[in-house]
């Protein structure tokens, strides 16, 4: 009556496990995660992944195989091919992704290959930058009386993000909106269309957990003008909804002032 | 432009550390969690806390202040006094919360409280189960071409699920409810009535994680007989959705099939 098929500190060879590498600081990696890390002969890996979390596997082979501006990306299907045939040569493989794998992270279409392929996979969760990012800043996405429900959407996508953001009736939950700062401006306007306040107030965080991290608050009125956005590399997450307001007082103790734009 | 005010790595005496405790696990407990838990004087947990996670903390004194059947739950205003007192004594104070601390575990209340007392805190999320239940038994909550958002609600109270399940068009988000298990009728009829089709698979899973798991696959017109419902102890979490789907697929490597009902 176990869930498991095998004992769950075992990581045999010629298996891969799909881990993820939570928001970025390698302590916000689980226990499982590093142990397979160490463990691991091969470590395919994305462009969300920090550095320092591929210190945790100092005797794997590191094979990037995310996206680099101004290169070709690697096709989903060649990714399978890569991990199909490392776990064929009898190797402990793992598929390293940013945050949790199955959060918009195509883990289901890894693990759906790998499943034909007949090769063992386990899937290891991570830490979500939907939730732990905004907790980092001081934000909770659930908070009583304020917020009883939260919806995460990819903003890589209209066709992902426009069903779910148009029927939502406003302030009926915190909505947490990752990879989507190139189209904020667009989805701030969907949402004011769509009845919510002008004044909800928002906040977009990059880096979070990271020495790098930028924490913005603002409102959707605002975010309506991308000329006011801050630059910053990488993906943000952006929150709207009344729980931002607790930033101001979570956020205080927890975190240092200067990092804040405004 | 760091955003800690303190080296990651220190615990400092006086302080109170909200640590999300994950889905059941010791080995799903991110590291720094389980390094906060080793440094800990006095660890404050719920119910939901599995007894194999407060092992990590043999040096500290391990205090119950969740429900448990039978007698009165410690209010939440003494939970928040206690963890005051605990620190003003100069205690490094861990309050470790099932999942994650900010998704319905009251976090927000408690950094509050913190604030407002003085009391220096740090939050660490963690692995929530909304996401990693599903995942533990093959369900991903986002897959391309299936599901590009998920919502996370409590099912412990009407009107905190009612206004977003009313207002969401069906099938624009896989839906996640925690604390349902008890109203999961009442929900499956609200779906349908609000346009879901009746064979939209479901799944119950209780147990995430631990040697208690058992994961069911049904449709929301099952899920509205409450006598067909496993018994199981502990609270459940609830996927809808056509995610549901790839458990077969996805689920059939991962998990031994007699953890199953059915």
């Amino acid at each position: 009556m176990t869930s498991r098929p095998t004992e769950p500190s075992s990581f045999p060879r010629g298996s891969v496990c799909l881990v993820g590498a939570g928001p970025g600081d390698p302590d916000l990696l689980t226990r499982r995660a590093a142990q397979r890390l160490a463990d691991a002969d091969i470590v395919f890996y994305d462009a969300l992944v920090d550095a320092d979390v591929l210190g945790l596997a100092p005797g794997a082979r590191r094979v990037f195989v995310g996206k680099r501006a101004g290169r070709p990306a690697i096709s989903q299907n060649a990714i399978h091919r890569l991990m199909i045939r490392a776990a064929q040569r009898g190797l402990r493989v793992v598929r390293l992704k940013g945050g949790d794998p199955f959060v918009f992270g195509r883990g289901g279409e890894e693990a759906l290959a790998l499943s034909a392929a007949g090769i063992p996979f386990e899937v290891v969760p991570g830490v979500t930058s939907a939730i732990s990012a905004p907790a980092l800043a001081g934000i909770p996405v659930t908070h009583r009386g304020m917020a009883s429900a939260f919806v995460v959407v990819s903003g890589h996508a209209e066709e992902g993000y426009r069903p779910i953001l148009e029927s939502l009736a406003p302030n009926a939950a915190t909505i947490v909106v990752l990879m989507g700062v190139g189209r904020i401006g667009l989805i701030a306007a969907l949402l004011i269309d769509r009845g919510w306040l002008p004044q909800t107030p928002a906040a977009m965080l990059f880096g979070a957990s990271t020495d790098q991290s930028l924490a913005w608050t603002t409102s959707l009125a605002e975010l309506l003008d991308e000329e006011s956005i801050p630059d910053h590399a990488g993906p943000g997450t952006i929150v709207v909804g009344e729980v931002v307001r607790l930033r101001g007082v979570i956020g205080s103790i927890a975190e240092d002032e200067s990092a804040a734009v405004r």
